[in-house]
């Protein structure tokens, strides 16, 4: 077994992205609860973003939505973050709030609606030109609720043409990232519902096209892990919305609902050449970013404790003996192979990970030391007024 | 095979009723889109739901919603209802809305906000008095989101309490109906999840207590015609939400996702004495109302397709030879016996189901019959200014 | 709404490929209940299987699984078949029981075990040059039990290794066909675990390697004719296993529990060009067969049922009025469209079948035919001692 | 965070019975692998049973099913367990190897199949009187595989009249416990499916009749924790077969697919006053039972890895700060109470557990023990000839 002193150095330099929409309200469709203190304006999500950053050296970018983080001028956001120690990352377009996208988006039959659609990418090109950003994030609420409603076939081919006339304006150090989701908003056929159709349609585009893996957006009990190892295996990982689900898309804190999956997963990043320090060239292609929805709990520590989750469970990925477990596995030996991996599951990495924080200068117990630092009471007191920003 | 002719009669007087909140704007949490004509007032919708039963003659009456629904003076209300030809239905209890139900309504660690929620209930009592409505319907959107944030067991103890203090209001003609759903919006336990949670509850309380069966609230797989059946010999079964589904709880239009699944469920109905017309003493105590999300298609239209979906699957169920049946049930003839279902499944009822409109009054092609009304531009041109209502 | 005349012709031809394994025992893994008349030879499975097509017109080839169905003397048997009035057709390998196959067949750790599961395929393509056969469809039961049992990503190299020696000894008439499956009989991973997987590797093959879509290997929820679209858009569909399922890999009659999602697939089959007399040259490359498990019902009655069944539902995806559909479709009309597709399915072409059928001089109806002519009673008779075929 | 000193006393005694079957050849309806050392007697099986209890002191009881374990002299094979250092425990009935059973057993229509079924139930209690076991466990392979095949209705009927006809037969000390399962072998409905009915039908006949809940019988994404909670809060909880599933029912080690998952249902299980130890009168009715297929992995160290999973998650579930968790859930602190329990989970009890065994004299890795033992080694040598014990 091999011991945390051997992996601490693999632990350096982990990045997670935070989205900026995690700090406005959201919830669901019967209801989005209001809390105190929630931002009213992109500097302030930025600012709870760069918090927490402060309290666990792990979220060092935060992730834009546009339009809900449009701003006049880039280069002055782009200062702000920096003066948070904190930069701007992927770029998320929005196409599922329009009237216009009712029945589709870069899918839809008018093209004057595509255009549409094609056009606001271009103008989120345009922004990661000044924010630094080098992902485009492509998701997409195109489906439909009935059988009969769309042409399927139909839709698939507009959105090729459509991601190609995108695809032809991202930069040679940029990306563009096409995620992929089972179902909701449309509850009959999505137009990108599964790795497959992601992977075929960002194959036919090019080097700089990769998929993204949401890890709630799967049908019940699918092997994700599998599909880590695949598109790594594929050269098409381009990214992680990590959260967690029991049930569908329920964008709850990673980690929480099935901590043993976001091992296994974590494993065959690492496994699959896809988790940075381990990576031969110094970094790795694939982001790490969270996508989750807090509507019950509170949200900058909802973040922390996110970003804490994936940290301990990529110790204890790295942790694995994989000697041990290459030759348990070449013997038949099933149940010595599983223990290997349960092994590191099962080792407790929460004090070494504290002292690893304190020897960096940073709290050994984040969530505690966020909760004694008075940030929570001050915005409380300090945004009165304004709107609190949201999904909607 | 049983013919049209043979179960014409049994299609009297069925009854489906309409929610009022269907002609109200809905969607997901991602996007309600707007609709011109939509209703700005309870009026308004009532008008709306009448003129579906006036297209069909299978919608009488009307489910309130509050506090969506509430008015100043319900007797007026009724009238107004009643001189559009239809008349008030269930009262539904709304306990999801309100800031202080973020942690439960009924299930509430707290006895103010327990007691409040009692309060909710006892007010909608008071309003089906007023309204001569005879169900009470809850569904409680009391869950939790991580293991850990609620005690399961003290909750369940408070909602059986909570309940009681409903049910000792509920007078001899009234009844109270408990909704069960798999999930949604609590993502990690839900307090009334299945059947046998509502059946535990409502057998506690009495005799009108009864389970309320939503179509679109179940695991999937689950295999609804057999909760149908056993509610119904339990003696338990209250009432019916229709909708489909392909995932969760999208709320799509009865029978549009699996028509099949309706057939069954509605031939168990049939088969349990739960359809008046089959009833000994010329009616049933299972209410059948639709529940639904119309979300892209056309308000009053769907609602128009989704009673015409219950009826036409009805005829369908009732033309099942069922004594075909259990003469092949009990030969054990597997295909013999799926075949008599199927040959019923198949049989086309729709230039029937005209014929039969027509001679009772009604238009053969309903949809087509509104399509032509004029209604929808009318409603579309007067319905100017205010607020479209909707679920939030 | 087309009529019946207009697409009569387009059911011309139509074929479904029948498995010899329906003939003899199957079940589960509690039981494999044993039926009177079951073969004892794979002669007699083919005479089963013509018999199914003498009362049906639809099913004119056998598919074959070796070694199951492994003879001396195959020109012989194909000899047999042709007397029978039907051709053998696809070769099935197995690589599933064997004792050596434990933890794998062409993605095993041990390069002896992938060599022998290599050169059964290798065996299986010479059979195929003696039957004529032009498919080779591979089914890999390959996978693992536990997380850390075995290396996710060595076997998907493997596997990508193995097929490609298979691959390059397929001759240019023929085709290497590779079936995905969720999961079952490995319950943590299975290689080929979805469309993507079978996708990604047939492409890495090249032109004359295709995806198998078994309509029961999906997760729950699973859109399936979004599969058939997408590919039939990639050029990559080979065939269908048929079958229908209300869980897992229940391997039902198909259209027996869903019947609409069996007419959906349907639909995008033709929509797609992947059904026969559709297509400009007069064929198609997709092969339609049946693969399911009759435990408890009649087997040739089975096989009869399951044919008409996707004969039916073929004349009513032919049904369709396509320019209507589109015309809804383009105008945003969701009900309009969606009523299009149900127009079709709710059209009753039963009794156009059985004309269609005697017409050509098939009984009207093969069920009852099949019943009254004695040839189960003769199956039955004369079928005695010998060891009754099964799947183990 | 309470300590492990703290709960050390209350895993004494902690009890997990094993079944015979664990140690024969299992498998899928695919292929049963035979594995050298397997039993070829009961007494083998019990041998193999007493031998696991030895390694780890948690099973200190085995399961029978009837017939396979059918014996001529029950008092020889109470003796020959006893001085081998174990009990003979729950009887498990079975209705689902005879021919006559292919369309039900307690469910049948026909009175003589039901009569033989009910008899075989007799015979079980017989057999509990001379073993001395406490329970009849009753699970039903009951249920139909299409639409229309069976009545559901009559079918539930007759399993009420039939379990009353065996009820009356058990002793004040014994019980009679009804497993609920999903689905398999039955696709369509199943007779027993959820616990709902089981505990519907087990509240109609008596006190001593209870629930059994298998944790890999339930829908994909089922809360199984809130059962436990919900039928320890109805006072009918009467035993868990343990194992676990990422699929269906995979029959998998417990606590291997979903560890926290199991450690949820364990602290519910305490949560309610179902673990033994932590009951006021010194024990629980709950019995633990494991009921997993091993397919691939070896069957001694298969069972031992089980209850040693279940021992440490008991203990992690023990560890769980109750009062902390009380105040935080009080408290409407989300992430504090959730965190409690993670605490709780995350930490690492192995060592702990290790000396705990020393202690009392068993070995700290009852794993590697079992592996040195040469037991192994002694019943491949020894166990040769004869035919190995298979589920069929």
């Amino acid at each position: 077994m091999t011991d945390f002193a051997a992996i601490a150095a693999q632990l350096e330099g982990q990045a997670i992205e935070l989205p900026s929409w995690a700090f406005g309200n959201s919830g669901t469709r019967f209801k989005v609860f209001a809390t105190p203190g929630t931002p009213r304006s992109v500097e302030e999500k930025i600012a709870d973003a760069a918090t927490v950053h402060r309290f666990t050296g792990l979220a060092p970018t935060v992730a834009l939505h546009i339009p809900w983080d449009k701003v006049d001028d880039y280069p002055a956001l782009r200062r702000f973050a920096e003066e948070h120690g904190v930069r701007l990352g992927t770029i998320n377009s929005n196409t599922f709030q329009d009237d216009d996208y009712k029945f589709g988006a870069l899918t839809h039959v008018d093209p004057t609606i595509r255009r549409k659609a094609i056009d606001h990418h271009l103008e989120c090109i345009e922004i990661m030109d000044a924010t630094g950003s080098r992902d485009l994030k492509i998701w997409l609420a195109d489906g439909s609720n009935y059988p009969g409603q769309a042409d399927l076939r139909g839709r698939q081919d507009r959105l090729a043409e459509s991601l190609a006339a995108i695809y032809e304006r991202i930069s040679d150090d940029q990306r563009l990232v096409l995620e992929y989701k089972f179902f909701e908003p449309a509850f009959y056929h999505t137009d990108v519902p599964d790795w497959g159709t992601s992977y075929a349609q960002v194959a036919a585009l090019g080097d700089r096209a990769m998929v993204c893996l949401d890890t709630g957006h799967h049908a019940p009990g699918t092997n994700i892990e599998f599909i880590v190892m695949q598109l790594l295996r594929l050269g098409k990982l381009g990214s992680f919305d990590f959260n967690s689900r029991f049930y569908a898309d329920d964008d709850l804190i990673v980690g929480a609902a099935d901590p043993f999956q976001l091992f296994r997963i974590l494993f065959e990043v690492i496994r699959g050449g896809g988790y940075g320090p381990a990576n031969p060239d110094g970094h790795s292609e694939v982001a790490f970013m969270l996508d989750q929805c807090h509507n019950v709990e509170d949200k900058i520590p909802g973040q922390i404790r996110s970003v804490l989750n994936v940290q301990e469970m990529t110790a204890r990925a790295l942790l694995v003996d994989r000697a041990a477990l290459a030759a348990a596995q070449d013997a038949g030996d099933v149940l010595g192979a599983h223990q290997v991996l349960m092994d590191a599951f099962y080792t407790d990495v929460r004090a070494d990970l504290a002292g690893w924080r304190e020897e960096r200068g940073l709290p050994g117990d984040p969530m505690r030391a966020y909760a004694e630092s008075g940030y929570q009471a001050e915005i409380e007191a300090s945004r009165v007024g304004g709107n609190q920003l949201s999904w909607t």
